[in-house]
């Protein structure tokens, strides 16, 4: 994997970039689809590639090792040949799931149990085993297993926590390093910054990080419940130490606002479920604003979702058709939907990239923010 | 509207013909999607066109005057301005989904009282008001307010329903010819041979609806549990009497083996919830027989869904991802499965139409019929 910086802004830290994989380039900073089970909910991958332009999609891996199960995709030659994405994927390390399950699974130094949510049966996921997953997975990027803490989360657990994600990572990267992929391209491995909102542990975290020298850095626990200046703050502090040459992943972030201010804080790669969540619940995100298309103020307006925006699907229907669509629970409605808000996802990391490399973000941004905020 | 045949088989009572409407041609024999309330389930409209290769599609008048409702769609400028499909449109009468809520509802010579299954809200379809309806919704064929018998029904019952539905042929005939479309273009009126099982029924009902001499015939009150040979039998009295000249409408069949059956006694329209409904549950129709998606012997099978017949969805996705995404219920499945299912539906009635105009329709459908209902 190589990362090239193309351009600074000079108000800010934010970066526009290029990360070159096996499987193609990705233009940073980017946001990532996420594709839970191999697809992204709602939407074909046609329609991924060509409408929305994602350049990466994420997969999870607790998800894929319950169904299809590792014998399947290793048979079908990894997770890109069996969903036909021929494009970059990131696989999170399957914790955040495992420790979603609060009430039955047990932390120990060794791994994680924890029972499956389809189930019930009983897995173990360990630094190691999560590395070998992630390889038969065949994800061209791939997370260290960490533990995500809850917010609030108290000092000494958090302490505790931080320094057992560290021993972690050294037998994440011992397995990584010693074991090759299986599909013949480069995978690699991204190591993750924890320390919940304290910080010292956030700074104590992004040093050893940084001192595995890995290729490129991922900033976890955030976006978890605690007030957004807090995360920017911790973010703003973690991207102070992470080297600059490397890419920067903010893990399960969030709101375009969220989005635009962590940009300017030096993060490169996104990915949230927002998009599509929201979108089956027919919250839009437009570049004019956002929209319950529930609300009865749309039912007769015939004008298209997103004029501005652009794209097939975001032109094409009026906001009257999508409502009703919606309200009448048509599938069709979580497919336009959620397509439309990645399309705007993708469009919004673009701009700022645009913006970026024009040496205008930091204004642009500031307009932003309060434009894409704002309820229509 | 106007029909030309181009082609008739020796061996049958099939033809190939064609259907101009003001929103375009309908090559016989067709099969039309149903898009119960303004959209086909888990299609766009987009694929509807370029992969599906639909010529025509169905909508529910009692699912669109209860949702978006009649005030929406006339604001709308019709359903075609309303869901983007620029092509024919087709509207039933509303009939067959009143007489379905079978608690809530009382057949009167006047006309229908019903609740509605969303709100309980009490409403009247009457033949005048279903024409006024249809009008508003803008079809290009609408369909005569009929009463569609269930299967078993005793012998008395079926003869005073066809009564009062030819009754109420006379006044849907009456209304539709005195009032114009909202819209600019022309719409035309099928009217709808019942009778049940009953051979003197179907014949009187045959001969009376030919006599009103409008542009297209439909058989209503068929493929409602009856036996299959039964339901052929019915056809095949049924077209020796209805008009050569004017397409003939076999309403709610079925399955791609009734669908060729039916086009081999000389019937030119179909439509089916079958393709998209079975999709939702996994049931596949393809060119070499019926698959069962959700059955374990397909669970590493990587072979394309059906490479024969050929269109992105079917050749791009395996039958090991499909499964997938049907057993772990992701939309996607439902996504995959109809745009596939509809394919082959287009694609059967298209072959039907070739072989027609090429000589050798009865031999290629006695072998179709056989290869098509086979499980794989």
């Amino acid at each position: 994997m190589k990362f090239d910086i193309q351009a600074t802004d000079s108000q800010s830290n934010a970066r526009a970039g290029e990360i070159t994989t096996d499987h193609g380039i990705i233009q940073t900073p980017i946001f990532m689809p996420v594709g839970t089970v191999g697809s992204v909910k709602a939407v074909h991958q046609r329609e991924l590639e060509n409408d929305i332009k994602a350049q990466i999609i994420l997969g999870n891996t607790y998800h894929l090792y319950l169904r299809p199960g590792l014998n399947v995709l290793q048979k079908a030659g990894g997770l890109h040949k069996f969903n036909g994405w021929n494009h970059p994927i990131l696989t999170d390390s399957g914790g955040y799931q495992v420790y979603s399950l609060a009430n039955t699974r047990k932390i120990k130094e060794e791994g994680v149990t924890f029972r499956s949510h389809i189930d019930g049966s009983k897995h173990i996921f360990s630094p190691e085993y999560v590395m070998d997953i992630q390889r038969i997975i065949g994800a061209d990027i791939i997370m260290a297993f960490d533990e995500c803490t809850p917010y609030p989360c108290e000092y000494g657990y958090a302490r505790k926590s931080l320094d057992m994600t560290h021993r972690w990572l050294r037998r994440c990267c011992d397995r990584f390093d010693s074991i090759e992929g299986l599909y013949g391209y480069q995978q690699t491995l991204f190591p993750i910054v924890q320390g919940s909102v304290y910080k010292d542990l956030r700074k104590q975290s992004a040093e050893v990080i940084a001192s595995f020298e890995r290729e490129g850095n991922a900033i976890g626990g955030l976006s978890v419940g605690e007030p957004a200046e807090m995360m920017y703050e911790m973010t703003e502090l973690v991207c102070n130490i992470l080297p600059k040459d490397k890419p920067r992943y903010l893990m399960g972030v969030g709101t375009p606002a969220n989005i635009l201010e962590s940009i300017a804080l030096g993060v490169d790669m996104f990915d949230c479920v927002m998009p599509t969540r929201n979108a089956r619940h027919g919250l839009l995100f437009t570049t004019q604003g956002v929209i319950n298309i529930k609300n009865e103020k749309w039912k007769d307006d015939f004008s298209p979702i997103d004029e501005t925006l652009g794209g097939y699907v975001s032109t094409f229907h009026s906001k009257a058709y999508l409502r009703h669509l919606l309200i009448s629970q048509e599938y069709l409605a979580a497919q336009i939907a959620s397509v439309h808000n990645l399309t705007f996802y993708l469009w919004l990391v673009g701009q700022a990239r645009e913006k970026i490399k024009e040496g205008t973000f930091t204004e642009w941004k500031n307009q932003m923010v309060k434009q894409v905020s704002q309820r229509l």
